[in-house]
């Protein structure tokens, strides 16, 4: 079984996944976390270009086949193993990251993004999607307290300098990938306190998994 | 005018490109030389990922979307810009040589590879590619003197290091492409001397310039 998290920065998914990781062993299940980009060891060479901020003439291209080439090794080398296995595999972001960040905020064509996916993912798609949606405004505002507080790095905030009126396009896109598969994702208001969400994220995982 | 040379390790394109690089000058004209993978500042560190013997974890998909990613990055950075400006571009290896060691040698569909050239290219194609032909007994040869009398890196090396079958597979892969587009392609027999092989590039090169 293949979850995962999408969400806009300091929509709360790095808490939330390790609360998903307890709640899933507790159950006896074997679980695997992992995340895009930079889960493989190859993969953390190329988050490292991606993220760079000194990276600033990466044309909107390349950056979608780096994150496609991040995402084929880490299909390749984590998940499918791992799904083989018999685990649950927990995923910080996926491919519809790469539909709302690429596609539907910066712009690029997806009819083109939805080729590179069909390529990559050989019709494999998640079992479940949980979508943590919260306004930009209160995201980017927790993740500047997270790198104030050091938290995190500035060198891993190029996306965080962005401006808000991106990250509402980036809102809207997953909103829209949420509308059209239904079945697939669970939108969670992630203006919740962290327990109430995970409150939700459980039981989305647990109606999911009673259907399997 | 976009001048592409293709061909196996050994085959003498560096060599090549500093003298067409020459004779271009001679006659006045704007000439920048190029290179793929690797030429723009971020291709480097892309370059650094697929040529690291260490990463021989990568799949075959990985790799693929990796030189997709240089070539982007490449062509919006230095090529398209050079070519509006007037000048001739003269690149060492281009997207045939995808098609070539990841499609006919490393057997990845070429459908895949010619939907991601379409993504890339956007209709652009080098108005000549001299492929420079010779048995692969003769290049690697070549090649592998070339590492011993310090010329080259080791580390630049991990395709030398694959079998000959490999190479094979490469050069009647580069036989087939040139064969579909004999007004694009030339083929120079690179078992000739260097001065020899120079002047058939020069004379295609200059015929090319004419129909212009």
């Amino acid at each position: 079984m293949l979850i995962t998290l999408e969400g806009i920065e300091g929509s709360g998914k790095s808490t939330q996944i390790k609360r998903i990781t307890a709640h899933l062993e507790k159950q006896g299940r074997r679980c695997v976390t992992t995340r895009e980009p930079g889960d493989t060891p190859i993969g953390k060479k190329i988050r490292a270009i991606l993220l760079d901020p000194e990276n600033s003439e990466l044309t909107s291209l390349a950056e979608l086949f780096l994150y496609a080439a991040d995402r084929a090794q880490h299909l390749g080398e984590r998940v499918l193993p791992r799904l083989a296995a018999g685990d649950v595999v927990v995923s910080d972001r996926f491919f519809d990251a790469t539909t709302a960040y690429q596609g539907y905020a910066r712009g690029l064509d997806l009819e083109v993004i939805e080729k590179i996916h069909g390529m990559v993912l050989k019709g494999l798609r998640p079992d479940l999607t949980l979508l943590l949606d919260l306004p930009p405004e209160v995201g980017l505002g927790r993740a500047i307290s997270a790198i104030e507080s050091g938290d995190r790095t500035v060198s891993e905030s190029r996306f965080e300098q962005e401006a808000l009126a991106f990250h509402e396009k980036v809102r809207a896109g997953y909103l829209t990938l949420a509308r059209r598969e239904p079945d697939r994702f669970v939108i969670i208001d992630a203006t919740l306190s962290p327990d109430e969400v995970t409150e939700a994220v459980t039981r989305a995982i647990d109606e999911r998994l009673a259907r399997t």
